[in-house]
């Protein structure tokens, strides 16, 4: 998407590749939205590292960020012989994937890359597979969240006020995102409506990078407490809630997000307010049959007790906030029942929850 | 209440008067969680700065520090005859009131200490009256908010786990609380249970003020961040919510609380969880008939955008942690309906919003 650096808009991609520096190009997500900056990966172990330390985060940048990086990997490779890169692919593999050992994307996105790969006849052969592949995983990443755009623009009417929770932005696929992606094209036909970020915590990631992306791409938005959706949606003043998903339950409908999004679907059917949410492919788990089976991963106190931000001076600082001393509990993940959910927004097209089992027997072409 | 200071625990109320040094004591609670520390305000000017700089605050804390602050400029008077002491104490009492304009508690502190100050037939027999009245009704607070917790410590059962919103502690009162009345007198009945603590962004009063609270007094918390709540519910792991409020409808039922207060009363109703309203007698408004003629106060968006709390090295901070350039709303309060909320604990009893009207025509003396 657009950003604007040193006053001038540029087009990037959260993640890109350079085939003649064999490096992946991403976007530093941790010191936004403070400063905007892209740092180049130059091996496989370093493109893990960026992972793993969470310079890129969100499923679908995760994904594609691995796929480029097992291409990285197997372009690196100096030996010769099939068997040797085979080997070699292996261990690049596993390096990849321990990187976010929970995730499922890049787990996905290496396993399409290495089967893509395994057509070429010799070694030059396979890693010109690997980059094409990769390539492709990235491209189909944007062109899902593209599709998602078409298909739920029109949710957006003018004068609208959306509300959307966390970051299913840009910044957490390859380009374009889920939840912000019918608002980007609702914007490019030309209607204007307001976007309320739950800034989110206890990370921020509304506050802090869908309240940035949507600045940077022009759009009208204003950062909340969570806290006030309630207050606003009593008052009318909220018409639509999209948001993003980790994981859709298939066989349920039940909805997998970030801690807090439960909480806005109850308001917004309480208000009658329309609440969807926008899946790409890659989100549906058809294997899981009860949404309590689900481990929701309890993560750092750290993250409750105190919050990043950079103090006047412009330096990064974390803060303390919460009595020093006192425990705190931080569920990462909530489940968001099938009920509560007006409809699923899919690259082909809007489904009620109920309704996705249906797709995958081929019977819905929304 | 208790507090650790140096080792030891002592006793302190929120708001204390020196008769001999003719000073307010206050707990400065703007270096809390992070420090303990209480100041003297030596005239009646410095009282009122110490309300407007909300080194004091809370409904109950403020009326008493304002009828202390009268009584201490009623006892400076160093001029002549009864109508010099009267505009003395005009002059007094309208620096008091002008601290905190919006807020009634310190109107009603005010009036009630001038009108048993009258009552007496020499400059110093009214200084005395007044210096009394304020202890009056710093007592009344202070049993007012024992009676909440002799009625309501039932709600609390062994091993429950019940969930607070805000800061309606001793802090915001002279002593005890409100909200937090009940859970100190289960406490010394011998119950074990668990408090959750709602962060309560944006100025994260739970994080900070309750916390505190509550772990000087040994009480068994745990922080959450505002998101938490639904999923915690969903899973049963909340028992009961009891929180405080700012204005009470006695007409309607309706209740006015810190914003967040009306999403965790709908969460509440959904999952069946008991959402009790601890009220003294001085939050209820019998005249206002429609809450949504009530004025809901848009705070400072700065609030939203940053947070406040102590570096590693110890110091304090304000951190911006939101996009910069994105605007933020940021509304103050919030209204629970009578539909949510299972009871209102008062002084005398626990009674149905619906009830609120019998209470005051004398039928109901529950």
């Amino acid at each position: 998407m657009n950003v604007l650096v040193r006053g001038k808009v540029r087009h990037f991609r959260t993640v890109e590749f350079d085939p003649a520096g064999n490096a992946v190009v991403l976007v530093e997500q941790r010191l936004l939205p403070h400063r905007f900056h892209r740092i180049r990966t130059p091996s496989h172990r370093e493109t893990a590292s960026a992972i793993r330390d969470m310079v890129v985060r969100g499923a679908g940048a995760i994904g594609a960020t691995a796929a480029y990086g097992l291409a990285q990997g197997a372009r690196d490779f100096r030996g010769n012989g099939l068997r040797a890169f085979a080997r070699h692919l292996d261990e690049v593999q596993s390096i990849l994937a321990a990187a976010r050992p929970t995730a499922v994307d890049p787990v996905n996105a290496l396993r399409e890359v290495r089967k893509a790969l395994s057509k070429g006849r010799t070694v030059a052969e396979q890693q010109d597979l690997a980059l094409e592949a990769a390539q492709r995983f990235a491209d189909r990443n944007v062109e899902e969240c593209r599709a998602i755009g078409r298909v739920g623009a029109h949710l957006l009417r003018d004068g609208m006020t959306v509300l959307t929770h966390c970051n299913a932005g840009w910044l957490a696929f390859v380009d374009i995102g889920t939840a912000t992606a019918p608002m980007y094209q609702a914007q490019a036909e030309g209607r204007d409506f307001l976007v309320l970020c739950d800034e989110t915590r206890p990370r921020c990631q509304g506050a802090t990078l869908t309240a940035w992306e949507l600045s940077q791409q022009g759009v009208r938005h204003a950062v909340i407490a969570d806290n006030a959706a309630g207050a606003l949606m009593q008052q009318g003043r909220v018409g639509l809630v999209i948001v993003g998903t980790d994981r859709v339950l298939g066989q349920t409908g039940h909805v997998v997000n970030k801690i807090g999004t439960y909480t806005k679907a109850v308001l917004a059917h309480r208000h009658g307010v329309p609440f969807y949410v926008a899946a790409p492919w890659s989100t549906l788990d058809w294997t899981t049959r009860d949404w309590r089976s689900i481990p929701i991963e309890e993560r750092s106190q750290d993250e409750v007790t105190g919050a990043w931000g950079v103090s006047p001076g412009g330096r990064f600082r974390h803060i303390r906030i919460a009595n020093p001393g006192s425990p705190a509990l931080n569920p990462g993940f909530d489940v968001t029942p099938p009920e509560l959910v007006t409809g699923i927004i899919t690259p082909t097209g809007i489904v009620k929850p109920s309704e996705l089992r249906r797709i995958r027997h081929g019977s819905v072409r929304a």
